[in-house]
């Protein structure tokens, strides 16, 4: 049977970074199947080559599938998980709707990958701050017991959709020589020229979901869930490529010298720390980009057995789309192994 | 014998802003002498209606001055506040050459102004970031005993100067439509749709002298010479306006609610913290405004004596000329009462 890898939300921001990791990959796979809304579909996108049409999500959508990557909104994926596991599908989903179900596993490959031997057919993808900060901290596992995390974050626009990206570029244009650019349509604040302590909605303790998010989601993927986490989550006005600084307390001292050398050891992380030489992590460099790269590392100066740092991914890749990817290839190498 | 206020540095963001509000707030001084280096003498700047040319720094050109407001780099300040201060003028610098001298107060009238009735004749302006968040603190002293202290910073390109704004533009220009700005010309990164890690230089135990200028100075200003302070410096692509996510930790629980009221009852404190209402401070609406502007206030969630919250201030008013013309002030108050 051929291996065909359904992307549901084809069009969007995530779904195309994901087709375009199947290609750059080399997924082995023998075809995709591009589904949207259809508002969306009709239009056709390249694969390997070829033109591919966007086809409407629908009854028998699913069929033939052997991976679903899901990059859509909550009420999509819970209306299209249960009908594309039906169809035999493996559905791995970007949006958070599962992420904090207790027997869904939340999974960073190269952290908790292990998960994925007991063949689960619905795996969810985490959080764009999430991820990277859970990879940058499993790398110094070996050096210590994390015992407290703060993070604080500066997030790019894309993360809040094409849309957003656009509405930061006519920002942009408008604020152009000084200027105030206008609240946007719906009266949020503006993205250019400005930083906003909002993503997602507000929770009754007065933190944002987002916050909430990279609280709960380093928890769950650490095994850790008593883990004390604290966050404040910031839009600034960057197009790709979600920035934190991490403060992370240990039951030890931590060299930056011995983290430096972790995480460099460690899949998936490159290291960018040479301030003399202007060598830290940016987002301009990050973008496009496969790396969580980390690099302004130092004792923290609070505590001796605190490890500061700072961290640049691409939202779209680690943080969403190609973490994804990693995940479904996971997956076949668990089922080769058993 | 009539009050004369000099300004050195004044064709440079911070010297035009301390014009500005000299006389925005109709500061009693029957004139102004503003000086600046011989290559940028020759312009005039206008001050109550009348144009006033802009004078080379040299010898004698403090004579008859009251005050004298610097606003310039440490080297300028170091040559010129020693015949400043012979020529009887009052010294307020807003370069960092003398704010970690014992002897030299460093000042936040609303915090520490009663060490003016000593009546300093040298007095140090803090750094842009470190007035704001001593400020909001300083609000909190009746709620409890501040422990530690850990600041993430979103400094906006003004606090560079004027030059950086200009690569800010010129950045956002090439950046339009999804390019890369290129590096500076010095080899610096673009400011432009970047997260930058790196603000003034790097010290040897890994931070930025930045970020060290905020540890030293909320410790000298709030009178807590052993308080554990961490920051992280981050310049991120916004004109003018520092924000920061500030994580406070008492000696017992400080409620966001006794927090909110503090800081409303403080003077140069205003709260926007209403997220439900989309009410939380942003660059773009503080930019140009006096007041530190404190919201998203809220329990710490790693330990409950915590408190986190995000503030904005105009970098060029409270984090530099406000300040400065507000030291002036308390001078002439301190001097009237003694």
């Amino acid at each position: 049977m051929p291996r065909i890898v359904a992307i549901l939300g084809a069009t969007g921001q995530v779904g195309r970074t994901m087709l375009a990791l199947l290609e750059e990959r080399a997924f082995p796979c023998d075809g995709v199947k591009l589904l949207a809304s259809p508002s969306s579909a009709g239009r056709t996108l390249t694969f390997r080559g070829a033109e591919v049409p966007v086809e409407p999500v629908g009854p028998g959508a699913f069929d033939g599938c052997e991976f679903a990557l899901f990059g859509v909104k909550n009420p999509i994926a819970q209306q299209w998980s249960g009908p594309a596991r039906e169809a035999g599908a493996t559905v791995i989903d970007n949006s958070s709707a599962y992420r904090y179900v207790d027997d869904v596993p939340l999974v960073v490959p190269e952290v908790n990958g292990a998960l994925l031997a007991a063949r689960p057919t619905l795996i969810a993808n985490p959080n764009c701050s999430a991820a990277p900060v859970v990879l940058a901290l499993a790398a110094l596992r070996p050096l210590g017991t994390l015992k407290k995390l703060l993070v604080s974050t500066y997030q790019s626009v894309s993360g809040a959709g094409s849309a957003a990206l656009d509405d930061l570029e006519a920002g942009v244009k408008a604020g152009w020589g000084g200027a105030t650019p206008p609240r946007l349509a719906d009266g949020r604040p503006p993205f250019a020229f400005n930083c906003i302590p909002h993503i997602d909605r507000f929770e009754d303790n007065g933190y944002t979901r987002e916050e909430m998010k990279v609280v709960w989601e380093t928890r769950k993927i650490l095994g850790l869930p008593d883990l004390p986490v604290t966050v404040t989550a910031v839009r600034v006005p960057v197009r790709i490529g979600h920035s934190a600084a991490v403060h992370a307390w240990f039951d030890r001292p931590v060299s930056p010298d011995d983290a430096r050398a972790a995480w460099a050891a460690f899949p998936g992380i490159e290291v960018q720390d040479d301030p003399a030489h202007l060598r830290y992590p940016l987002p301009l460099d990050v973008a496009g980009r496969d790396p969580v790269v980390v690099g302004r590392a130092r004792v923290d100066l609070m505590e001796p057995n605190g490890l500061a740092f700072f961290y640049v991914s691409d939202n779209l890749r680690k943080g969403a789309a190609l973490n994804a990817v990693q995940i479904a290839e996971a997956c076949l190498a668990a089922r080769k192994h058993s």
